[in-house]
């Protein structure tokens, strides 16, 4: 145990006696390596956040991504306070529904009509059964290993979840043409979507661009058979084109999924489609206690104007090239090679020829040690706070945590 | 068209431009009746709302149900503030999940831990894959017409809903032991749970309280075959008896989910549970992007604080029966025959012998045109907003409903 981290230590023991687990999910300590990373927030502010014991980080993965122009944005802020002071959650929706919608249409390519919900689940999950509801096909096709949510369909690991969950889900391999081509060619008669990261970024793997050929098998394969393309931006969407991030890559989806980045931390996703569909999307209930709520609305109106006003994705992409170079650049001065990949704005650098990921928690326990806040297993999120400046501060972290490392 | 509502339709012919259906889920058009309601709420405070049209209700559907203590509750708005000056969805969890989680335990009789979530779906759906999980059995029953979410083994209606979703999905009558026995008799060695609310409060029927011995029933069946007993608390939670619904009609759940009143409208749901069953919740993972975000988890401490200090129960109660006696009196002396059933403070009255409701509608509309907010084929809410004086008024708008009124 690390004194480094008492009250967190302190906290999880108080957490695992009345939470299964102590910590689920995503934050889970099992997700990084126990005891080498801090396990509770207290604050944060910018590109940078405390944690329970006092210690500051730069936060390279922004609350896993819904942070997208900082912590506590000041703009955002006073919209989601002034709409507060008003009320939040209704009978109804509210005027800030219908502009979050027209802003969506407007902004997303391929978007004709939006729903919303509060988790990035309830509209991938919804978004199959609006594809099975158009197509009258029941067969849903992913990417091996690919994250969709946690709904029994596609959750990782099998806790809970019975056959009948997965009857009619599909797997083949990102990026391989033939292993898509195989699948559609046998069940493209019964599939009613495939399902598509705009990049892959499955934990414990280097990501993986889209390549152009596998762009272009998907969109002739969808389009010829019928299928319907979803594309799940939820952890992407807003960081990579302000169009959404099949644009970036040209994939032509007939559904699109967004959460995470959409209100900067304020709760809330989206589904976005098509014309065609909406009658279908019409016909599949959904709804939640608080998804007319008018806050997180609010908040992702403000969000998205300001990412346009600020070309953050443009941003963003300049200073994670400025820190996965820097890194590279450290790791061949310090003898440690590293590899990257995935976009620079949503950055994973690791450990080369370490398939243990053992070097690779060492290096990011020391990171993180070093005020440097890097997950060893899962991509990273960068943030309008990451300046200039702020990346060359975690560029001399990222060395201090290289001087003192032995692999 | 009424143009009482016309800033309404104005936004609903702008929403239905660019959303399936206009407005979805619980607060769609369909569901009240379309024209005699408005469509879109501007603002609101303590129990009552105003429409973008500027019309002012006396609101008794407290947004379904998670309006508590009153709209814009100073002291929940106060803490909230205060945490979200810190900030609110962290990399971690903070201290305010596990105060949370200590304080459920200690409140909610048969809790010995708890996890968080944003709706009451997330909950639903996954207490039933924990079930599995402990049970190692698949199959799970519920009462006819019972709502328990949108997931597709539950939701109301079959839009992209497959066969495979409800394959092994189980219905019985509500409060009828033999068709209960009948199914347990049946398929009790095959069942992982059943999943009941703590008085049935179904659309368009009226609600049921258990009887003692259907109660009784449930709890010797589930304990006699090793099923799991989950009560789906998401809606009467915090309304009915602090420690949980299920204490006030004797039900013994090993399971239990919250939600809606909770957070007194910020967005959380919860699953509680008994010790035995820990191991086995924390292998179903879960988790969303925002789920440990600070700032529901503060707001639903002082919420279940203010609810215990304030006797929150007691009182809707109380005020539930004024308002219920009341209504039934002038029902009485302007020749409509009423009935009322449910909980005191969640109330459904309706126009008898009525049964296509045109009549109820008609009534409920009428009230709303007077000022008091009534849903036709839904159980109302209360909330502590809803004092002696405020049921005193919407008594009277009630009889100026029924002055009016031509049936």
């Amino acid at each position: 145990m690390n004194p480094h981290y008492s009250e967190s230590m302190a906290l999880f023991k108080r957490a695992s006696a009345v939470i299964p687990g102590g910590i689920y999910g995503h934050a889970a300590p099992a997700a990084t390596v126990p005891g080498a990373f801090p396990y509770f927030a207290h604050h944060a502010d910018g590109g940078r956040y405390w944690d329970v014991d006092g210690n500051a980080y730069i936060d390279l993965m922004c609350g896993y991504g819904p942070i997208l122009l900082g912590y506590n944005h000041p703009e955002v802020n006073a919209v989601a306070a002034e709409v507060q002071a008003q009320g939040d959650c209704f009978n109804h929706p509210t005027e800030y529904t219908v502009r979050l919608a027209e802003k969506l249409t407007q902004t997303i390519d391929g978007a004709d009509w939006a729903v919303f919900g509060k988790n990035g689940s309830d509209m991938t999950s919804w978004s199959i059964r609006t594809a099975r509801e158009f197509t009258g096909k029941k067969r849903i096709a992913k990417a091996t290993h690919a994250y969709h949510g946690i709904d029994p369909w596609c959750v990782p690991g099998f806790g809970g979840v019975i056959t009948e969950d997965r009857a009619q889900i599909d797997g083949f391999e990102w990026n391989n043409i033939e292993s898509l081509t195989a699948l559609v060619e046998q069940q493209g008669d019964a599939l009613a979507a495939i399902m598509l990261t705009p990049f892959h970024h499955p934990a414990f793997e280097d990501s993986a661009l889209p390549t152009p050929e596998f762009v272009t098998a998907v969109n002739q394969l969808t389009q010829h058979y019928g299928i319907l393309l979803i594309i799940d931006d939820v952890r992407c969407g807003f960081r990579l084109h302000p169009q959404g991030s099949h644009k970036l890559y040209g994939f032509e989806p007939d559904l699109i999924c967004f959460s995470k980045a959409l209100g900067n931390g304020y709760p809330i996703s989206a589904c976005v489609g098509r014309k065609a569909i909406k009658i279908a999307a019409s016909k599949c209930f959904l709804t939640g206690s608080f998804w007319n709520a008018a806050v997180p609305m609010a908040a992702a109106l403000k969000t998205i104007e300001i990412a346009e006003r600020d070309q953050i994705a443009i941003q963003l992409e300049r200073r994670g090239t400025q820190l996965v170079e820097g890194m590279l650049e450290l790791g061949l001065r310090y003898g440690i090679p590293l590899q990257a990949s995935g976009p620079a704005a949503m950055p994973y650098v690791r450990v080369a020829d370490d398939h243990s990921f053992r070097k690779q928690q060492a290096l990011c326990a020391a990171a993180t040690q070093n005020g440097l806040y890097l997950h060893p297993h899962h991509n990273w999120f960068l943030c309008a706070a990451h300046t200039r400046e702020v990346i060359d501060e975690s560029l001399q972290r990222f060395e201090a945590a290289l001087q003192g490392l032995e692999l």
